[in-house]
């Protein structure tokens, strides 16, 4: 008998046939011998109405009294699918944030778990009941409020609660069947990997895969939680990730595809269309500009990516500096920049939003040379030009045309093998 | 400065439009020097849209999950209105029933008031907040669960918290303008009272009139809390529910009009088509026979209002009694009642959902001789039937034919000389 975490997104709660089916699988998982505990999302549009709603009543919202207001979308979800198990007949309970002992900072919109006491959690499970806990919110001790852990606040519920609880897996369900080598809309021919360890899968969420969030993942790798992503909609294994030391349970590895037991050099292929590059012309070739410049830009609150510094050009004296960063912060960053031109001495900035991030991330490339040079011959047969190139331990990025990221990465997912034989099946929706 | 608790429908936040209404409406109050605590519904049908919900997904709800889905109503609504209240520039906090300290019994559904600890509350105050408080709500301590009061729960909040923190005022607002004389959709010349005392508005509200619950003006009446009937969508008075030993505060009694200050015979007339008439034909006339048919009908669950026995006649030795109880309670008493023919010996049943009741109340009735004499011979005189009769010391009731309860409540209306000099505008819908 094992203790399973499940979470389960707002398309897979979007109405009353959504929470019977999904009540059905809670129920088959407990009927299969096992605990069960279950962090839930608001159902479909839910949080978005709420949104809308106190967009209507007020320009800006008062956020303790925003997260009092989104935090209900999980009350209602969760008391009904507590409510569907119970006419199957199964004891379930449901419990607030608060109730599960889902202690947070007092930060509203964006709170961090600082400590998780499931003390009531562990009593209902003693007693045998299943548990539902609205995913997403917490509560501070010191202010006694509510609280919001901003997006993919579920997931990481989800994570914590198999963290405190020392669950053997925690199954995060979703509208697709799992970790693909690539975005399926992006790239037909991608796969639904069966096994990817958490330090790629952080790469792959980190530059524009969207199954799981990073902050979920980074949870779980530092509390040696094995996640499984998985379908609501399919009976899938989904794809397990796997922190360091762990393996599948055996009872689950006997179902999986021996294919996973392979260890590949390249898990997948990220594409990501929101980034935008700024170009800073003419920088001064002195120590410390590009400190000064990259001060600025923090201090406006963009998230720097890429940066790529151009070989000076000697006559002049002056050096170009390009960097990327999210498309939203953009317009802030540019702002912030021009108003220091005088003080570091640049010439011109250039924006351009119209550009592609392609990344290849796989844990091989520590152990495999050469895996670069594929990537790099594969764009330049298909004839795309790169602009930009970044490279961690295990992963490379390159910056090209937006126009062409969907055929880079086609022909990249080709040339590192990865094609699966026949087309994936496109899902689209994402929950919170 | 006064300490006022204000009570907000759902029909007064049932929409954004609506919910910055209300907060105008408070600002107002703060702004004239008040401390303000607000008791808020959920929005609109959001208790109906989420019962229908809990019915899609389970034929039978757990009742201690129904109190969770049903108290994330006033989450949404009390978060929304708080929020309408900073972006006019004052400073409002929400709380839940369980932040607020309204400590309850552990009957979910229909949860009685323990305790009343409004901590939180005073703090909130004291830092010049406006306070939010969930109507309908509440939290047990030894099952650390929430509950909700059950019907009429958000007039029973305000006015728990009135008693809690010693407040000058309790203003219920609904939609219409106050308590009236009668049923304005039935009598058309009913007329708004500015004072009305709370044994008064007991009768009316427990025989028909439907503008306040029992159970809070009971609460109000008990604790010494002045209750203020009034409509959030005009500027009038309202209604003073005044208790033993209150007068209405000065500043507010200048506004009243002077006839208030008279002390009329008879307060109003209200009218009741839920009821039904069961009629037991051919009881042994011998001691004891109705404690046994009252003993059946209690145990069914039925609540009985009036009873009548006829006098017995001598030549047959039995007697036929009959007694009144809300039309939803018919079918189940008859059930019990005919399973328990053969022990009790009557000889047959016969149930009448046609009738309507009549009341009139006032507490003059006490001091003034005469009041059901004006009663019988208004009726008598317009040839409406009366069926049965039944006295309080402030209140005369008679059963007449449903279709003729429109008629006769206007004609007795006319003779006590409640008759307003133009139509009252009716309204329609009521709160939780």
């Amino acid at each position: 008998m094992a203790l399973i975490v499940q979470k389960y997104g707002g398309s897979s709660v979007a109405d009353a046939e959504s929470i019977k089916r999904v009540a059905k699988r809670i129920v088959d998982t407990r009927r299969a011998g096992h605990d069960v505990v279950v962090a839930v999302s608001a159902m479909g549009d839910t949080t978005d109405e709420l949104l809308d709603l106190a967009h209507q009543v007020a320009p800006i919202s008062a956020p303790r009294e925003l997260d009092m207001l989104l935090s209900s979308g999980e009350r209602i979800s969760m008391a009904l699918l507590a409510m569907a198990i119970h006419s199957m007949g199964f004891e379930a309970r449901s419990f607030t944030g608060s109730q599960a002992g889902m202690i947070t900072d007092a930060t509203h919109g964006a709170a961090r778990i600082v400590d998780v006491t499931p003390v009531r959690l562990r009593e209902a499970l003693d007693e045998g009941a299943i548990v539902i806990v609205a995913g997403f919110q917490g509560f501070n001790r010191d202010t006694r409020d509510i609280t919001t852990l901003g997006r993919g606040g579920s997931d990481t519920t989800a994570v914590a609660l198999a963290a405190a609880l020392d669950a053997d897996v925690c199954e995060i369900y979703s509208d697709v069947d799992g970790i693909f080598t690539a975005d399926p809309r992006v790239v037909p021919k991608a796969r639904k990997l069966d096994v990817i360890t958490s330090e790629e899968m952080l790469e792959l969420a980190a530059n524009g895969a969207k199954v799981l969030y990073i902050r979920a993942v980074e949870y779980a790798r530092r509390h040696g939680v094995m996640i499984n992503a998985r379908s609501t909609f399919s009976s899938g294994q989904g794809t397990f990730v796997l922190g360091a030391g762990m393996t599948v349970p055996a009872a689950m590895a006997a179902t999986l595809e021996e294919s996973a037991m392979e260890e590949p050099i390249v898990a997948g292929v990220a594409t990501d269309l929101g980034q935008a590059k700024i170009t800073v012309i003419g920088v001064p070739d002195v120590p410390g500009k590009a400190a000064e410049i990259f001060t600025v830009v923090a201090k406006s609150g963009a998230n720097v990516d890429m940066i790529v510094q151009n070989v000076s050009a000697a006559a002049t004296g002056r050096t170009d500096i390009s960097f990327t960063l999210p498309k939203s912060d953009a317009a802030t960053a540019l702002r912030a920049l021009a108003a220091e031109q005088a003080h570091i001495g640049f010439e011109s900035l250039v924006h351009d939003d119209q550009i592609g991030k392609l990344s290849v991330v796989g844990a091989g490339m520590r152990t495999h040379s050469g895996v670069s040079a594929t990537l790099f011959e594969a764009l330049a047969t298909s004839g795309v030009n790169i602009e930009m190139i970044s490279t961690s331990e295990i992963r490379i990025s390159v910056v090209v045309r937006g126009d062409d990221l969907a055929q880079a990465a086609r022909v990249v997912h080709t040339a590192y093998g990865l094609d699966g034989e026949v087309d994936a099946i496109v899902h689209a929706g994402t929950g919170r």
